[in-house]
């Protein structure tokens, strides 16, 4: 029997072992997809205990943990409620040992070894001996950028609003001491969300836009800012992708609807998002941006909760109806005019992995590796068995090689031994195909490769 | 090598033979849907031979089988027809060695071994000296009662039409001389289907219905009726679940074509299903019933074979379509108006697992544990195959402490050790995480979490 | 650790190497669907080199290798472009380190092993060493039918239009000194693609068609003249089956504006594909032709390449959306009729395999042995892990010893390890049951079981 989680905790084989303690462990993080705030990185926040690290408020809690407090009926009081921080970080102990095979097992185990030196399992019995343990090291100096530098983090992008003024990213680009790069990331959403409340209060933020070619001039002039603070990639979270064409017009005309806050049926806005996204795709394809788009989710489930705390919050889910019958055409009609970008696929839904990897495997390029591809398990899918699937499956149809390897895409400053956990997993699987003969035992090839995937593939495509 | 189906079958690691015969082999068993005749139990019908209670005729006999002796080129004659019995368990024995990996075999030995004390490979060769054995066995005692018995059953549900009578479960409750709890289960599948022939003369039933009102009321009659005979379960299989509203002015119309026997429109029975959902819904919350709802199947794909035979004789399939874009908002307006009850969402495609465990988390509520859920792998997908994936991937999403574990859905009497097969399967799971390290050695903790998945929580969540 | 890829590649137990050495392996192989050229065997052709072999020209290459090397950003020149030979096999075998978990390292692997007794890993390397050896075996022998003898090809099917002449069959059928069948199969595409360009040019090939009636008579002389020729199965690529009624007035007007090359909207395309499947299937059972059907593939995603490049080059995928609500429908119809044929349904996406398990599963019929059943894992789904999920999914859920086992579905005349792959997998699925105890340590059994799926079943199926 293998001790509970210790050095070699996942790795199974002795190719495993070497391939991660010989090549993985040491390499850098590009974080080139998360959700942490550029504010607390340059302020350097220290948090006061790790019940506000790993529970905290609204916008930088956990909702994983949040879900599973939740689900074992635990009260919202000491979840995200008015209780005190012991009190919920004694909460989520004992719920911990509910939820064998759950990531967030691994993540809270991994976060306690690599940052404050603690190896015992976390329960109801050994939370009060963990939590001084654990806020001592807090208070001795792991601030958010110690955090960073812990773990290796040599660059991330934030998540950021194209109105955002980015300041921060500003700020920290400006800071001699502190070496960790920061980007932001565009991420559109509300541009494209014709459909939804506040579609016109927010438009009205970007300038005077009367028609669409007024809206992409002034989406062009906020994308020029974000390049100009490093940007290279967007982000989009998208539920429908469907290849509705429209004239401009027609597009003009649904628009207005949209800006008088009138209501906009379904295939208006099909139409207006379609027509957006290639004008956006191929924005990014002349400055060299990546597009990334995350299907799949349906957003904010419980009306009532949503009420009460606002989104993100642990209310969405995997959409039940997923509509991308638009993704292929998109992406041709963005090759066809010259402008496809390098695009990352990622899907909520472990049945969409192969479906977007052969998709992806149409539009490749010379002299770039992996230009269009699927992106690392996402979310919900971003479990051992979902990182073993997405890996094996984009194995099977495209070169692992390319593969831009992990996000954390998370909210909190603690979530990067994610990295790790996603690393032994892949030695671990390359491993296995070695000592079953499927693979020859090439270990520096293979280290080549599992550098790749750590982290050189991700630091070349998206510029670091 | 593994000796064939012996003590430790399926258990591959120390910490799962632990799991399984310390913990979970002697845990009593709540079978909380089923199909079993409830008659049969109260007057403890004695089979005359195996292959009556393998094989029978259309309702008792055994449709997985059926479908495997179809498969195999077996005459129906020998299936369902007028074959003497040995026949037939000759056909179906020189079928079992067609079919590794089917849970079928595992199920047929694993009933051979816990109530016929046989151990050798059913087939043509030994099923001569196996037929005598166990008729044998069945003259000597082995009655309903006495199956039950020695399956420890403590308590199952069984499944009614809301006109039953219930007199065989109330017989049943009377009779000081058994102590099994069998519980009707509240499945209203013929008044939701107003787009289905018969529609009108089953509601003609239910009394004096003119519109929904006087509808909900003779329904509000029927649920006292089986409040009152202990049901705390209502079960539903369901074709779509679309979030299509309607006045109730239109739903009366729509109500009126149904009885009037007039062809009702896909858009018109959804609405109807959708007001009629959460009209029950609204009633099983306020009774403290569970909801369970069974999705994704097409049924009596086979006309000929339908207008022979009946429904329910194995020719059901995994629909290539399902439709429950309203699932999320159902659930929603339940928890909206205070009333959402415990639920259970059981799907038969394994590509639905992540969806609805997804959905589900968005539901928890104070003090109950996993009150909306994912259920067992179901039918087709109750597979070890599909018992693992459907457990592995609600640990990843869910506290696995909470579930409420395996239900047979069986028609048969024999069907009990399915609950050893899915116990034997859920310590080996949990096994394997320990072996490999990724889960503490805490065998008195993962000892409870198995006993509450085998047992507790289904007693608790559904009031035995 | 096992040596890479020797001779117990992939088996790994005991119960496994009996099986696959002394039952699989000897057996022969009925490729009963491919994509060869009759021509290339009966000229029996000699390829001047392996990248000819490998890489190609545009119809013999191999799109799965050239989709690799434009995800490894090689250049088209390199691909299927203008360079040399030798620049074309280097190119290739630099990207082969990096597509460890892709079957085509297997396959390239397998068929450098069997054809030209060449043992090492190819890389950019031992590229320039393995380039001439492969040669060498070519000039000496290795031609065209020399690789089918050495194979232990029994038979194949080739895939056919339904104007195709049939020469090349004709000259091999009367060839004395070649012992293989080579049957041609009726592949209607082009028939049934109404609402695609070329339809009307293509009906006009077939004689003189005015309406249905007429169509219907002109593919019955097409099908007698296969019929003629030894056919014995149809295939079916299909994007959508959608049970759309319509009179033959309405199919009629609907046929007549495809021959007058108008637009017919999809409802008018799925009601004639609709019918003329109808019509179809019909025929095919009556004449003991099998009916295969390929489901849920998008062809050509990438426009720019298709103008440049045509079809089958690497371009299609997997369709994010499939249509198949028609599929039950039209098998029960067929089977209401009398003359639902033997059926094999395969899909793209692995999601479907449980989906069309069960549905083949309520169209048995006596004295034949899975009359519908799945197909092999097809495709980007031919994977080790497709296969194995295919096959442990068919287990479930069907009797396996019916399984009609492996097809190339290539146009490679390299390709036939791939059945050694495939049965490799097998025998190591039954070899793990066998050692957990699953299933009974039974050789002589499952052995046979591993030669009917290896090749009695194939056999029996398409009457070889």
């Amino acid at each position: 029997m293998n001790a509970f989680m210790n050095e070699d905790f996942l790795l199974q084989s002795n190719t495993a072992r070497i391939l991660y303690h010989d090549y993985a462990e040491k390499m850098p993080i590009i974080d080139y997809h998360c959700h942490v705030p550029p504010q607390e990185i340059y302020e350097d926040r220290v948090y006061d205990n790790i019940a506000q690290l790993w529970l905290g408020g609204n916008f930088y809690g956990d909702h994983y943990k949040w879900r599973l407090m939740r689900a074992c009926g635990e009260p919202e009081r000491l979840i995200t409620g008015s209780a005190a921080d012991y009190e919920k970080f004694l909460a989520f102990a004992r719920c911990l040992p509910k939820v064998p095979g759950n990531p967030v097992y691994h993540w809270a185990h991994l976060e306690l070894k690599r940052f404050f030196d603690c190896h015992e399992p976390l329960n109801e019995d050994t939370a009060p001996d963990i939590w001084p343990l654990c806020n001592e090291k807090l208070r001795s100096g792991l601030s958010v950028r110690e955090i960073l530098r812990r773990s290796n983090v040599m660059g991330l992008a934030t998540t950021d609003d194209p109105i955002d003024t980015l300041e921060w990213h500003e700020k920290l680009a400006a800071d001699p001491t502190f070496s960790v790069t920061v980007k932001p990331a565009w991420r559109p959403d509300k541009l494209l969300n014709i459909h939804k409340p506040g579609f016109a209060e927010y438009i009205a933020k970007l300038g005077d836009v009367k028609n669409m070619d007024s809206l992409c001039s002034a989406i062009r002039t906020r994308m020029d800012y974000f390049d100009a603070h490093g940007c290279t990639a967007s982000d989009h979270g998208i539920e429908f992708i469907e290849p509705v064409s429209a004239t401009q017009e027609e597009l003009d005309d649904i628009l207005a609807k949209g800006l008088k806050g009138e209501v906009v049926t379904h295939r208006e806005a099909a139409a207006f998002q379609y027509a957006l996204m290639l004008f956006l795709g191929e924005e990014y394809g002349k400055r060299g941006w990546v597009l990334e788009i995350h299907f799949g989710a349906i957003r904010n489930v419980n009306t009532t909760q949503f009420e009460v705390m606002g989104p993100d919050t642990g209310y969405d889910a995997i959409a039940p109806v997923i509509s991308v019958s638009g993704l292929p055409t998109l992406l041709d009609e963005l090759h066809t005019r010259g402008w496809l970008p390098k695009t990352v696929l990622f899907s909520l839904s472990p049945n969409d992995d192969a479906m977007l990897s052969t998709i992806a495997g149409g539009f490749q390029s010379e002299g770039i590796r992996g230009k269009v591809q699927q992106g690392s398990a996402w979310w919900f899918n971003d479990t051992k068995q979902g990182m073993i699937e997405q890996m094996t499956t984009m194995a099977s149809l495209a070169p692992l090689d390319n593969f831009l390897g992990m996000v954390t895409d998370s909210r909190s400053f603690l979530a990067y031994p994610r990295h790790e956990y996603f690393r032994r997993i892949l030695c671990d699987l390359l491993g296995r195909w070695v000592e079953k003969g499927e693979f020859p035992a090439d270990t520096m090839r293979l280290g080549k490769l599992v550098q790749n995937v750590s982290y050189n593939n991700a630091k070349e495509f998206f510029g670091y």
